[in-house]
C-alpha cells in the first residue's frame, strides 16, 4: 500500500503468508450477513486520504486507552516482569499503523485475506510474539478483540470529521469503519476455533 | 421480566440455568473494555417501553433478513430436507422477544450472566436444537453470531425512532444497544473456545 519501507514484520502480500482456509467465497457470504457493501467500500476509501496524515495522532489515542486499561496492556506486558514491553509496543504500533491505511484502502481480496489469517494467528497462541520475539504472555483472550472495535470506532470518528468532510459523510464513513473493523475481529477468532464451529 | 406466561424452553432465573463459569468481575473488565457503561444502561432502559409495543414488527424485519439470507436461514433447517422448519422458527421467536425486553432491561446481574452462557450452549453443538427438539444441523457457525449484530442494530434504529424520542436520544439508544449486542455475542461465544483462550 505504501511507498515507505514496511515496518518489521509486515509480511502483506509476501510469500511468507500462508492462503487463508476461509476463502473469499465464504467472506462474501459473511459480508453479506452484516449488510457490508460497495457503499462501505466507497465509504471506507474516502475515509484513506482523510486518515492518512493523522495516522500518529490516531495510535496516541488507542495506545492510551489500551495502555491505561490494564487487562488490555496486560496482552503487551513482560511474561517475567508484567511490566509493558515498550519495544514490543513500538514494534506493534509500526504494523497497525499500515493497517489503518489498509483497512481504508479496502481492497478485500485473497492477499487481504490471507494478512487477515496471519493478523488472528499473531493473537493467537500459534505465532504470538514471534515476529518480534517478544517475552510476553502466550495468547490474547478472544473476548477483548471484537470487544475493542468499540473503542477503536469510537475514537476514530472525531479525526475522520477533522478535515471538513460533512457530517453525512462522516457518520457513513464511521459506520464503515465499524463493520469493517467487527469483520476483521472475527476473521481473526478463526485459528481460536475448530474448523467446522468458527 | 414479564408477566405473561413464559414461552416454551424459557428458563431465565430458574434453577434449569448452570451457573455461567464466566464471572461478573470478568464481566465488568470486559464491559470496560468496550466502553459500556452507565449511559449505555440508561439509554438501553429508556428504550424499554418504546420497543415493549413493537416487539412483533421488529421480528418481523429480522427473520424476513435471517429469512431471505440462505447461509443464515440453513441453521433453522431441517437436517434432512433442508427446508426451514417452521415450528423451531416460532418457537425461538417467541423466547426472542422476551431478549428484546431482557437486553433493554438491563439487569446484567448473575441471572442474566447466567441465561448469556445457557444461549451460548443453545447456539453451539452442546444444546441446538434441544430445547424444541428440533431436527436441524448440529451448530451454528460462531462467525455470523457477532456478524448478525450489525443487521440487529441497523434495523432496530427506526423502531427506536417511531415513538418521538429525540434524535439525541435516539442515536444513544442505538448506540448503547449495538454495545450490548456486540457483548452478548462475545458472550455467547465461550462454548465454542477453550477456557484460556476464549
Ligand atoms: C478491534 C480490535 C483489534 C485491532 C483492530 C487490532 C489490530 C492489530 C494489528 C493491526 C496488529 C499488528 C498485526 C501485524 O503484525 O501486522 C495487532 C497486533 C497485536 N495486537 Fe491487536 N488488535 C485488536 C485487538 C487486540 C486486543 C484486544 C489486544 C489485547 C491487548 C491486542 C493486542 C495485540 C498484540 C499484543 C499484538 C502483537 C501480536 C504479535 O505478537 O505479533 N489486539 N493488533
Ligand atoms: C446478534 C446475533 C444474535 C442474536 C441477538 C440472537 C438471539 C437469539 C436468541 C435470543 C435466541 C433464543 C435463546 C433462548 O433459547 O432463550 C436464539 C436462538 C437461536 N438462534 Fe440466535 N441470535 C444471534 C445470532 C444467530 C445467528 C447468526 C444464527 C444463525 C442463523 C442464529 C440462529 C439461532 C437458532 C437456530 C436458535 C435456536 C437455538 C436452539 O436450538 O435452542 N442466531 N438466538
Amino acid at each position: 500500500a505504501q511507498d515507505t519501507k514496511a515496518p518489521h514484520g509486515y509480511t502483506y502480500g509476501t510469500k511468507e503468508i500462508a492462503k487463508s482456509p476461509f476463502t473469499l467465497d465464504d467472506l462474501q457470504l459473511l459480508e453479506q450477513s452484516m449488510l457490508f457493501n460497495d457503499e462501505d467500500v466507497k465509504y471506507l476509501r474516502m475515509s484513506h486520504d482523510i486518515l492518512a496524515g493523522q495516522t500518529d495522532q490516531i495510535l496516541d489515542v488507542w495506545y492510551g486507552f489500551v495502555g491505561s486499561t490494564p487487562q488490555l496492556v496486560y496482552f503487551f506486558g513482560n511474561k517475567s516482569t508484567g511490566k509493558p514491553d515498550g519495544e514490543y509496543l513500538a514494534k506493534v504500533r509500526a504494523r497497525f499503523k499500515m493497517w489503518i491505511l489498509q483497512t481504508a484502502e479496502a481492497k478485500y481480496d485473497q492477499d487481504w485475506l490471507n494478512y487477515q489469517y496471519e493478523i488472528g494467528l499473531r493473537h493467537y497462541s500459534a505465532k504470538k510474539n514471534k515476529t518480534d520475539q517478544a517475552n510476553s504472555v502466550p495468547i490474547i483472550n478472544y473476548r477483548y478483540i471484537p470487544a475493542l472495535t468499540i473503542p477503536v470506532v469510537t475514537t476514530l470518528k472525531p479525526f475522520l470529521a477533522k478535515t471538513g468532510a460533512s457530517s453525512a459523510d462522516v457518520e457513513k464513513m464511521s459506520n464503515a469503519w465499524l463493520k469493517s473493523v467487527l469483520l476483521q475481529s472475527i476473521l481473526w477468532g478463526q485459528p481460536y476455533m475448530k474448523k467446522g464451529e468458527f
